[in-house]
């Protein structure tokens, strides 16, 4: 440490967003910081241009001996997106820049925006720009996105009350399952650098969720039919106790959650038993789901308790900041949720 | 090579995004693609909203044996929103996403952000969002920048014409002879990971335009307040000899620059002297210097010829394609000029 240090470098990185969320003013009116929340906007109107901008880097986002550069294209622009709709926004355009080091041939280039405009495509966004430039540090992935959203329907992470419901979509922890699957796997194949691994039947769900997940539109096209604006929103990037966190921390909430009512897959149970894994610990800690948790107001409940679709579950409540984060066990138990942060 | 190789990836990088610059199609009527030129478009009503991503890696952008951090941050968003002033428009919002390996400390993102912050301040631009993600491959700046531009005032590197007159703004080649001083100075200080070395007195403007350059808004005021529209236009990042090639392809024509009139400031003839390097190499072939230039037709040469600022250099005229893009030496011969590409 040295005189310079200021108190929110103690912090880590999550103190320091934290300070220049604080910080930073703007001097166009219409601006509104994305700092700790999934995008920024920019007003219009009567509406907000959503913006957000992802970053997938070799070695942390992907390893090119498992990752298929198709399914690695798709993925970025999933997570890309994700963020856009986690303001409740229509992503609509994205741009792409690449850094390719040597060992990167200009046919894995064209697979992986194969992959990209094949996600694009299904999910109506116009790639807008794309370039390359060197890297000599691996492959570097910048995807930036842009959405709109009425502001009538634009949702935060800051707006959570006590008592409002949490719901999340999907399943979560499967993404970490194809993961672990994918690595156990890649002791066997190392020493050929671009393969595609085969890991027999039965595991292809949790496989998928890991290589080419999808982006969870269904749930802005549901609430949007059902007219409901949640009053907070996150992409569960990072598992669901950090998505937890972000919300509470942005909202000035607590939380409970029950254990029973997080949704997990078969698929990901039948590995979690295979690998000796808490599958538990996969859905609060794994991350890569790109599943959507949203609140509602306790008194949606009624509106929404009997027309909720499969895909997407109560699994708890906020609360009084001073109740922390908790989640409940079959036991009536309760457990601190631990968030886990670079 | 094998059977799955297609066409466009013989021509590499420029090859492939020239290919997706055909094909890609748009489902948003509001879509303007960016690829091959500076920025993207989206229209709104009588404007376009511009739009920008760049990467700067590790080993390729910058050096961390030389590159203080507050300047490295500074040049990042000037790098940024060079491409928003070359499509003649004015950069409003940007966004910073951080690779961060372990040897950054949290101290030395607070000084990249300082730097950053204070571009953004000089420049009147909104930092909207800041995150940082972990990277096992060297530091990673990627920085989004959105701006507007009136529709009638938008500029692309598309409609230059034949007789056209080529303009550019400062001097070139100035930041490569900077970096070829910190180059050799970085000899000398290797060992130590983050110094700020002194190279003595008089090369201050060479250092300077390599470590912490800025970006040439003037050049857009200029020509709003002379009520000028620029042709064609582009940010001179890779040398003066990829944007001509870079306008005259995407315009379809040639063009003719004159020797004499490529701007050398003195401080890189004399490190160029010093060196034992060509500054006309420097200034073709360089990179980094961050000056526009722009084609006006030459109807305007007499609006422009008693008002042009000093920075501002008429420095050749575009022809018919099939005359290709050549140099008049003080000799009168002419010479090809030679496009380094990735």
């Amino acid at each position: 440490m040295n005189q310079t240090e200021t108190p929110h470098s103690k912090k880590g990185i999550l103190g320091l967003t934290e300070y220049y969320a604080e910080k930073i003013k703007f001097k166009h009116q219409s601006s509104v910081s994305g700092i700790c929340d999934d995008a920024a906007a920019i007003a219009e109107n009567d509406r907000y241009r959503l913006f957000s901008n992802i970053l997938f880097l070799e070695g942390i986002n992907f390893d090119l001996t498992y990752s298929p550069f198709k399914h690695l294209g798709y993925k970025a622009v999933v997570a890309a997106i994700s963020d856009i709709l986690a303001m409740n926004g229509t992503p609509e355009q994205l741009s792409i820049v690449l850094g390719i080091s040597k060992k990167i041939m200009t046919e894995y280039i064209e697979e992986l925006m194969e992959g990209a405009l094949s996600a694009c495509s299904k999910y109506e966004i116009d790639m807008i720009d794309f370039s390359a430039v060197p890297s000599l540090t691996g492959l570097t992935i910048s995807v930036s996105t842009i959405g709109v959203v009425e502001k009538s329907i634009y949702v935060t992470r800051k707006n959570g009350k006590p008592t409002d419901l949490i719901c999340v979509s999907g399943d979560l922890g499967s993404a970490l399952m194809g993961l672990y699957l994918l690595v156990r796997e890649k002791r066997v194949l190392t020493g050929n650098k671009v393969v595609e691994p085969d890991f027999g039947i039965n595991n292809d769900y949790v496989i998928e969720r890991q290589l080419k997940p999808e982006a969870k539109k269904y749930v802005i096209n549901f609430l949007k039919e059902m007219g409901l604006v949640p009053t907070s929103m996150i992409s569960v990037k990072n598992g669901l106790a950090a998505a937890l966190w972000d919300i509470c921390r942005a909202s000035g909430t607590g939380c409970r959650i029950y254990e029973k009512k997080i949704p997990l897959h078969q698929n990901t149970l039948k590995v979690a038993h295979e690998l000796n894994y808490n599958p538990l610990i996969a859905a609060l800690n794994g991350g890569e789901d790109y599943e959507l948790l949203f609140t509602l107001s306790l008194s949606e409940h009624e509106k929404i308790i009997s027309q909720l679709p499969e895909n997407i579950n109560i699994i708890g409540f906020l609360t009084e900041p001073e109740k922390s984060c908790r989640m409940i066990t079959g036991n009536d138990e309760e457990f601190d949720i631990k968030e886990i942060r670079l």
